[in-house]
């Protein structure tokens, strides 16, 4: 059966993870390691052809009936973040080799298909997300890269050089002015929509991009027990209004798909006895619409100035990152909206508000992503839960747009 | 010159550091033990007789003209915060023997005096706050105690003995059923009240008792670019609101006294795409009044209901600690009142929102304190300044105060 074997290779792949908590797989871990040796095997065994490119993104090849034709490929990652779920990227290679699988049964197509397993999607071990398929795309960070390092110190190209990559050559692993003919990511939604939608499948239209904030705020310390309530300047309170401008800047620009979180705060000194004399917050705000998100970030800061006057604390403001907004290609959703007919699967257009290889892969060709259920939105977290039926709905409507799309 | 000779002793026991930021003198580390000897060598000097109890707390003895008079004693501690100033503690130490100093060359009083050296008043090193002053009144906590460590994982009864102190033999350090005529304990404010209104003395009427909370917000984690943000339960968001509930509840209570803040909070998991799950903060309530802080915890719990239950989130409160304010004696502020008329110094009657040794002698004898102003309320940091005008005004006070006090 071949839902069995889906569910089979799911849960051997969850077997490679450390510690006893969900799953932990770093980027170029022993674990991922093993988890690509399994994969890669199960690709042989399709008698596809594997190659490894310099940073390591594996790519099986399995030739179509027109030897000129261009790729059609399918991809996504198997490191995760630590102690997450068993779905966010191990999926969208399952899905992949499920529907490369089927499609050897029923019969070649014209275009060979491609499987993409990428190296590196999650930042948490080197601090940079979607390395492989940026690589890939041929916007490699060399500089930045070359410094980074995991939280033992490991180095990224040391991490790549152990494993037998080639990180001297990571440019060679780009693929501009390759003829690539299309590239479709099935992938959890990470997110509540389709779920409480009740539908099985989304559409992917945009990838949002983040725009990251560093505010610090600074204000007087003093002890809690002698300084008035009135003659304060404490940090902790000024960032207090400030999470709920950001809530409050976000809730008003909902309709435009802008979110906006602070994702941490730290206090100095952070002991009981003293008023914060420092809090430093780190602010995520994201959307599809890139006018959208320069006007959040404006309207921010504009509230944050009239809070610190009122408080007569200081806020400086660091933009960290503000990257653009991915439209991914009107081509390849329309093809993933006929399977979706073809199948009478219910679906909806919608945006992604996490980022993904495929937001790299649109730079090299026609690019499309298939979104498929996650219980209570919850992703990044040993709860990460995806519904079998949901999974093989997702994989019925991979196929048949890989089909489509390399006939 | 006096003042020469008090400006000296306080620049000597500031050399007694380690660091190079501000003054970092723990308790019963080398630097602190240097401290101590230095002072224990000028109060041999005066012909004072030393003894040291089983905590170490040291007492300098210059008997009176009535040997069956009961000692009049005055003092406060030497070990500082990592990274504090320059006078915490060590002020009353210095201001003590000054004045007994004065009080030798002046002429003997009937009682005798005494000036004694607190064994660890900050919490900083082993957690535990004014040891010493517990200890001599009775109400050392043996079992905590003897369990707590420093950071590096040196214990406190381990400390002790390294030094050569009894730890064994805390409970005889207690002066419980001696007779003490006064104690009387001259300190920095550690507020901007006295700077503020331009006074040189606060006579200090009852130090503020911390009431301390932990509070606990769970929401639910989440992406911080998929979560649509009318579906998320964010810790942060519920926290932020407490942390301005804690300021509006401690500002309607203020007029009796009553401080609130919020010192510390940590958010997991902290990182920027992912909505916090859960947030814990620190809480300090003071004030003099027990029913003011009572009352003021009560409406903190009613509004943090509010917020939760607003937000869908869940809040726990602990109540860490909830100690009793404590009032000085009407007969000890009353000589230092006195003093001040008689030296036309202006002053103010005032409360202490921070816990000094005092605190602790007030349970053994009349005990009262003098506040001098520092520079914009600042202490616990390199930035703590009294200006040599308002410590010689003190010192000439806190003498006048013993004077009459020992008659």
């Amino acid at each position: 059966m071949d839902r069995d074997w889906v569910l089979h290779v799911m849960d051997t792949v969850s077997g490679f993870s450390r510690g006893e908590t969900g799953i932990t797989r770093l980027a170029l871990s022993p674990e991922e390691m093993q988890a690509r040796s399994y994969v890669t095997g199960l690709m042989q065994e399709l008698e596809m052809r594997i190659r490894v490119d310099a940073i390591g993104n594996i790519i099986g090849r399995l030739e179509g009936t027109d030897p000129a034709a261009a790729p059609v490929c399918v991809g996504s990652h198997l490191d995760s973040v630590p102690e997450g779920g068993r779905y966010d990227g191990v999926l969208g290679v399952v899905a992949g080799l499920a529907a490369i699988r089927r499609i050897i049964k029923e019969g070649h197509t014209k275009h060979p298909l491609e499987l993409i397993i990428f190296t590196a999607e999650e930042s948490s071990r080197f601090g940079f997300a979607t390395m492989g398929s940026k690589a890939m795309a041929g916007i490699a960070d060399l500089k930045a890269w070359g410094k980074a390092k995991d939280s033992q110190g490991i180095g990224f190209l040391e991490a790549l050089a152990a494993v037998g990559f080639l990180p001297d050559q990571i440019e060679s692993a780009s693929r501009i002015g390759e003829a690539l003919h299309a590239f479709v990511e099935l992938h959890i939604e990470q997110g509540p929509v389709l779920e409480d939608a009740g539908l099985p499948i989304g559409i992917v239209e945009a990838i949002a991009a983040p725009t990251r904030l560093k505010i610090r705020v600074e204000g007087t310390p003093g002890h809690s027990g002698t300084t008035p309530m009135d003659s304060r300047e404490d940090a902790l309170v000024t960032a207090a209004q400030i999470i709920l401008a950001v809530r409050e800047v976000a809730l008003s620009r909902y309709g435009e798909g802008t979110v906006g979180t602070v994702g941490n705060i730290k206090v100095n000194p952070g002991v009981m006895n003293v008023i914060p004399g420092l809090a430093e917050m780190w602010v995520d705000i994201r959307g599809v619409d890139h006018d959208s998100i320069v006007e959040t970030v404006q309207e921010l800061k504009d509230e944050i100035s009239i809070i610190a006057e009122a408080e007569g604390t200081t806020v400086a403001i660091e933009v960290l990152t503000s990257d653009k907004p991915v439209r991914l290609h009107q081509s390849v959703s329309a093809a993933v909206e006929q399977a979706c007919k073809d199948l009478k699967v219910s679906y909806r257009r919608m945006n992604s508000g996490a980022g993904h290889d495929a937001m790299h892969m649109a730079a090299l060709c026609p690019t499309g992503m298939i979104f498929i259920p996650c219980a209570r939105g919850i992703s990044h977290n040993p709860e990460e839960f995806a519904a079998p039926d949901d999974i093989m709905t997702g994989i019925d409507v991979l196929t048949r747009t890989l089909r489509s799309l390399a006939e």
